[in-house]
């Protein structure tokens, strides 16, 4: 097998459809044989023992049960000895900012669990970037050696009129992006309120996308299955990750959606929704799987896709169903089926060598008929991709924080306040819209430490207007003198700042600003863990291990502080994403999700 | 609901989206609400009760419990009652030329049937008229009330070399035919041998097909799963409906393609090969129910989709699972999943209304929202397509035909000769290839009645060259003077004729030709049946139960003649089809298709 060609896009199906016919015939040899290997065929839903596959030029030519035929004095033989041959994985919803790490690295991370095609929204960035940081991770995409397609973000900001974020994408935009060569959708249009009031960017968005036959990827984040739901559905949306409950999956598939279902660092939705499946007996085949959100750390230490197939079993999907949601169903759904996410002739020769199916043990990882990764290691290089200055300078306070601008001032004369608080819930990303009584000292609301109610802020960092949001959080857990500092801030990633020690919570927003962004802990003055992100202040350029370690001492560091959350980065990372309910904070004061109206921080 | 409206192609749901949405959410009222159907849901695999449909525009607007808010005073409103409400039915893969009627006509027919979307490959008038014939369908498929999309024949002739039809198709003509509007794919690439050995034409034609961005329609007519059936499958094409076994659909399956079995006149493909479904436990998504060809007879008596799908229930599967075989995996098939084939918003308001689900009891058929077929009666009118007098005057024998023209005679000084014999087989589109030992008299080789060999000949009728091209046959069962003409002889459409009576079969002959073609019967000298069909010699241009009732005439008169075939006249008009093994014959003389080599009349 030729290494330039390996280490490139194959040729399309319909270019190179001779020269498969010819290997498939013993006229030619084959690049790579692969024998006696556990076809999990995904079109038919088998295991086929004793099964053969020829690859020539990064596709499959032949699988069956003899490939003898196609083996020549070149070709790479490799026995499966009985093992099981499944596709390469696909994550049909992600966003490669959640892994705080760039492409590349994410691919360098993913692939040796098993992952050859990702389906990823850069949204992150367009929040900070626009188009033009859109356009980056598109051609870091494209540059990959395994399937990295892009959903064009649908939604910066994600709540028009309820944050301003770094930038602003149109119609006009998404017209464009539709064109170019790596665009595979409209990104999860999470406006779900904007669809069923048929707002005319949302509604004209999802044209553009239809009329350039690309599939538009939804986002309903409400538990209300009714009209608004219907109204949403009947403006366009294909798919949608945001469901729950058993009856979520069940009312999408119901309405031609395809139900994805999550299991990201801090999202377990796989579970109660896959009961659809097997204890209601709904059709499997609009079932999907994704991540969404993946740490780093997770990533490193837990998997990707591999994780999330392994869990889907362990609900008690037979495993070629569970695997049919993270190959055909999800390339179905992409009108990839004749592209990827089987293997069959024609297809990209992504595929893995699993040695225990059920829990999804992959020993080698092939894309594109190259053998990528072996035993959990990557086995090819990818060249880190150079991103220019202008995407590595975007945190702008517009001066130095001091404490007193985390200062909440209490009404005039009041001794104590009722004040509105973000419920954190463990392992969900909905927050709840809480109260507390809070005393008042010196004219200044306090902080409750015993009541787990501390101080959130929203540090504006686009523009550098020095604008900073005060209100109150609870759920962390904290209880030492701290603050943690993020330029993570979906969606509009701006710097949120939670803090039981307003001077803390100064150091911190300002060690970001110096970094160029990422995540950063200090408490009583001193630095404990820090995250440089200075791709956007969202991703880094180091690599995963590294990235994933420094997440590690930071996770260490809030639970020092007295956190219990799982994934409690994660949580602090959503509180201004203004589109989940019940509360969250932005720029321009705290939101109520529910009804999509600024509220006031005192009841 | 408006009339004009509903008369017309509904606009894409993208263009409506906004109308859609209004409806659903109650803000606009709708065209059409049907309530408390039993929702036959082909995404989730369920029947859900109580379920009721808004329609606007065209479209679904909402399908879900209660419909009452989308009720405004224009609305019409249907009480269900209980009834099922199942997505118009699919036909995948079908002729309309081989119900000898019009597109309009065959949709007078199949519409209260429950046929609401056909895939039409008209590669019998692509053989007489060429490209400027397949336009002149595509036009009449664009016009009616019902999805008639329209597949470009691939293989015109069926069989370079081993016949010569009247016109030719080219890549150049499968790229042109890519662009025009109501080209859905490639119609069945016959060709087999030809992809397996790269024949530039199928692979060009192929590859034009597949970056259109359309399907490519298959047709694998071997019993052989080794190679050829590989290489052909890494050619490209995407189906296949020429398996018999159940392990003919279970091969195409596992290597991606769609198994589409089918219930024509005389294809009985189903109850065989879905047992890989009902026996094997092999996923059903990728099977898809089609006829391929009807005879009016069998649309006016028994049916079109709704006679298939009730058979394949009758063979064991859910009747949601084999409605997905006529609906959704068809839809999906041809990337129409978000157009048509589900009850589900935004998809074309096609659908039934079903009192007995087991037995498709259809009492309504809608198609774009409007009432179109109750009780087995069309409701609505579709005007009549004028063809064109170059597309009405296609019989040229070039001479009267006399006795003589059919006389096949002995090798010099033979007393008899063992002749090749093509051979019948009930209910089979194979012939068999069979010899016989038959009598010499003056010179010329004599028929075997009592051993049911009769002579058939191949009229040349395109070029008018007067060529008769002379063979035996065997299996009809004649047993009396007779002759049966056609001008339908897939797939060149030269005239068959098949008798026992030379004179008989000149007058039969030289009738076609005064009638612009059809097909006649005359038995010692007078004729007793005729259904004229003067569009390209293949469509009559009257009502399909007119065609019916004349076909059924000629039935009778065969029967009359001692023929015990079902499906005679089909099986007549197939002994032409160079491409299905073993025996037939061509222009250019007998050909086996075992071999695609011409083959001596005697051995």
């Amino acid at each position: 097998m030729s290494k330039d060609r390996a280490a490139g896009k194959p040729r399309p199906w319909a270019d190179m459809a001779t020269e498969l016919v010819d290997v498939a015939m013993g006229r030619k040899p084959a690049d790579l044989v692969v024998r006696n290997g556990r076809w999990v065929n995904v079109h038919s839903g088998e295991i086929i023992p004793g099964t053969d596959i020829a690859v020539s030029g990064g596709r499959f030519a032949y699988c069956g049960p003899d490939a003898s035929h196609a083996i020549g004095d070149d070709t790479i033989v490799v026995d499966a000895a009985g093992r099981y041959l499944a596709p390469g994985l696909c994550d049909a919803h992600m966003h490669v900012e959640s892994g705080m790490v760039t492409v590349t690295e994410f691919c360098r991370a993913v692939i040796p669990h098993g992952t050859t095609s990702m389906f990823i929204d850069p949204h992150e960035i367009a929040n900070v970037l626009g188009l033009p940081g859109v356009r980056l991770m598109h051609d870091e995409a494209m540059a990959m050696p395994v399937n990295v397609h892009v959903q064009m973000p649908s939604c910066v900001p994600s709540a028009p009129g309820l944050e301003n974020a770094g930038a602003q994408l149109t119609v006009d935009d998404v017209r464009e992006a539709m064109t170019w060569p790596n665009i595979i959708g409209l990104g999860e249009v999470m406006n779900f309120p904007g669809v069923a009031a048929n707002d005319p960017v949302m509604s004209g968005e999802i044209a553009e996308t239809v009329r350039a036959g690309k599939t538009v990827g939804g986002h309903y984040a409400s538990p209300d299955l009714g009209l608004p739901f219907h109204g949403y559905v009947a403006g366009g949306p294909e798919d949608d990750h945001e469901g729950t409950r058993a009856d979520d999956a069940i009312a999408r598939v119901r309405l031609g959606l395809k139900a994805m279902l999550r299991l990201g660092s801090a999202w377990y939705d796989v579970a109660e929704q896959v009961k659809a499946v097997t204890e209601q007996g709904i059709d499997p085949r609009n079932f999907i799987l994704c991540t969404d959100d993946s740490h780093s750390g997770t990533l490193v230490n837990e998997g990707h896709m591999d994780r999330v197939v392994r869990h889907a079993i362990a609900q008690g999907l037979k495993p070629v169903t569970a695997i049919q949601m993270a190959t055909l169903n999800t390339a179905q759904h992409f009108r990839l089926e004749r592209e990827l996410g089987s293997i069959a002739p024609g297809r990209l020769a992504d595929f893995l060598v699993v040695s225990d199916l059920a829990a999804m043990k992959i020993d080698a990882v092939y894309a594109r008929g190259q053998l990528v990764a072996k035993d959990g290691r990557l086995e090819i290089d990818i060249p880190a991709y150079d991103y220019p200055l202008e995407a590595k300078n975007t945190v702008r306070l517009g001066k130095r924080l001091a404490a007193t601008d985390f200062d909440i001032a209490a009404p005039a004369g009041a001794n104590s306040v009722r004040a509105r608080v973000i419920g954190v819930i463990e392992n969900q990303a909905p927050t709840r819209a809480l109260e507390a009584d809070l005393g008042v000292a010196d004219g200044l609301v306090a902080m409750d430490r015993e009541g787990d109610v501390c101080q959130i802020a929203l540090v504006e960092r686009h523009r550098g207007t020095g604008g900073v949001t005060n209100a109150f959080v609870s759920g962390f857990g904290y209880t030492e003198d701290c603050a943690i500092a993020s330029s993570v801030a979906h969606d509009s990633h701006h710097i949120i700042v939670v803090g039981t020690n307003k001077n803390d919570m100064a150091l911190a927003a300002n060690r970001l600003a110096e970094v160029g962004g990422g995540v950063v802990l200090y408490s009583k003055g001193r630095e404990l863990a820090l995250v440089e992100m200075p791709i956007a202040g969202l991703m880094s350029d180091e690599r995963a291990e590294i990235v994933a370690e420094k997440a590690e001492r930071l996770v260490e560091a809030m639970q020092q502080m007295g956190c219990t959350l799982n994934n409690a980065y994660m949580q602090h990372s959503l509180l201004a994403l203004v589109v989940i309910p019940e509360l969250r904070i932005s720029d321009i004061g705290l939101v109520d999700v529910r009804t999509f109206e600024r509220v006031e921080l005192f009841v």
